[in-house]
């Protein structure tokens, strides 16, 4: 059956579901933030054939992603979330299990941070179309941005880089990774499908804040790519950066993808992996490590202009990393 | 010049001339909304060829109706806005004055209230999508809804019905209002292409409830048409509505367009007037109508369960209202 046979009221009858009693009937939703905190607000737009395809992303993994591109924007600036929106433009011809399946895939992201759906929209267009909207709220003074990184400050990155790429790759391509395990393969494309935002490193933040209230924090997330958060971050902070390409950490199954110069070129620009680029003071960093398994400091902060990789097996070549490979929409 | 000959970076920078300085640049916007304020957010996504033509809406005027339509959502609940976000899917050949002057229509139409754009997202799609989330306040205890009517207290709306409709005729047959004046004309298709969100209505409400803190106001905005309004608050509150036809503020300039049974459609079916609908006791409407121009009583809430229109010069033929004629997106 497709949405054009279930009408309007159908569609929406079948959407209710996944949201909340209270939040279902008004012009708008009602939400009651805690006192004293700030509201933070992003929003995306996803549209079919342009960021995701039924090739390579299923229904439940488009509303998964979807929901997870928000939430790690919410992450980002150190927020928790508080509800999101969905917009909606959906083909007349659209299975109504697609529809389900797209829900069922945000409802299970969302589940994970008892987050609900609080409002939306669904109108009819000649493409699938879908828009985002999260609310979160974090305490003013512990909120994280790119501009506020100091020099000689820890890089550190949330996780392993370039799994994301892979997992597509291996989505793209049936041959490719005949000598992985299908477990290893599977981790990669589940990277690629089901993104985790990270918002489970913000307790481990608060307990660093809770030991040293006047702490700063500079980051963003790496869904453009991990080069384009460090350039960005440092951009933004007026400060260089010096990584270390063998710190970087990621899984060895990627050297069996591909050689190792198209490994980096994943691992940098690859993008879509969802980890957090955090700046802080070198020891602050150390201590947060040792609470976020796979998490590494990958470098520091400089007095310089540039963000330099340093390559090479005694990190002797220096590569200057630009973000003009990032993601570019048009 | 088209959008994908300036770039994502160039129509990025464009756009950001629409948004106050400190919003830009992080993952996402950062708000401080007053204390002990409930929050009211709502979404709307409009599509190119569904919801606007460049036939009856230049650009300014897509903008401009896209941002009041959701501000009209936020009136509807009793809300002042915060600001909104707008992610745009755009075709690359979409000339980029085009862009610009969709921008503009959502600035006039935001500057209004103060309101400003706090964050987005621009994506290729291979037609013009617009989604505008709208984020306000409002005190927990004046939050207006459709459920909490009384029977026997007063129906009210905020204005006139039928103009938006009236204005779509005009701008859809030139040959049409051959007898309307110049300004007539006009009048009407401005009232379709610049729609006006009820906030004014607002301080009114405001002062009501400042007399009489526990007032209660059910209501909803118009949008859908004022039928379905009438209809969507009887049945959200359990009660029925006796409107009189002869009560429900029209221009005479309608009935120079349409036989007055075509009129009457329009004013109760045409939609797109973003009035307010709003019920409360009888001795407040009749307070608050002396302050709002333009405004009329047109009926009751009753005991029963349908919502009737009561027509003819004596006000003695019924016809029971129903929202099969409202807006349906599919």
């Amino acid at each position: 059956m497709e949405i054009r046979d279930l009408g309007e009221q159908g569609l929406l009858a079948m959407v209710k579901r996944f949201c909340p009693l209270e939040v279902v009937g008004d012009d708008a939703a009602v939400l009651s933030p805690v006192a004293d905190q700030s509201l933070v607000v992003t929003t995306d737009m996803l549209v079919e054939g342009c960021h995701f395809s039924d090739r390579t992303t299923p229904a439940i993994a488009v509303g998964w992603r979807s929901v997870s591109a928000n939430l790690s924007d919410l992450a980002a600036m150190g927020a928790s979330p508080l509800g999101i929106t969905v917009a909606l433009g959906l083909r007349g011809e659209t299975p109504i299990n697609w529809v389900e399946q797209l829900y069922e895939g945000m409802a299970e992201c969302l589940d994970q941070f008892q987050t609900p759906i609080i409002g939306g929209d669904i109108c009819r267009s000649p493409i699938n179309t879908i828009s985002i909207t999260a609310i979160g709220t974090v305490a003013p003074q512990r909120i994280i941005k790119r501009s506020t990184a100091q020099p000689e400050w820890a890089i550190m990155v949330s996780g392993a880089h370039g799994h994301s790429r892979a997992g597509l790759e291996l989505l793209l391509n049936e041959n490719l990774g005949a000598s992985l395990s299908e477990t290893e393969k599977r981790s990669l494309q589940h990277h690629h499908q089901y993104p985790q935002p990270r918002l489970d490193i913000l307790p481990s933040l608060q307990k660093l804040w809770d030991s040293d209230p006047h702490l700063i924090i500079a980051g963003m997330d790496s869904s453009d790519g991990l080069a384009d958060a460090i350039v960005q971050i440092s951009q933004a902070s007026g400060v260089g950066a010096r990584i270390e390409a063998q710190k970087l950490p990621h899984s060895n199954s990627l050297f069996q993808l591909a050689p190792a110069e198209t490994v980096l070129d994943w691992v940098l620009y690859g993008g879509e992996d969802f980890e957090l680029v955090l700046c802080l003071p070198c020891d602050r960093a150390q201590q947060l490590i040792k609470h976020i398994p796979g998490s590494a400091i990958i470098g520091v902060t400089t007095t310089e202009t540039e963000t330099i990789l340093l390559t090479g097996t005694h990190s002797n070549s220096e590569i200057i990393l630009t973000q003009k490979q990032g993601f570019q929409h048009f």
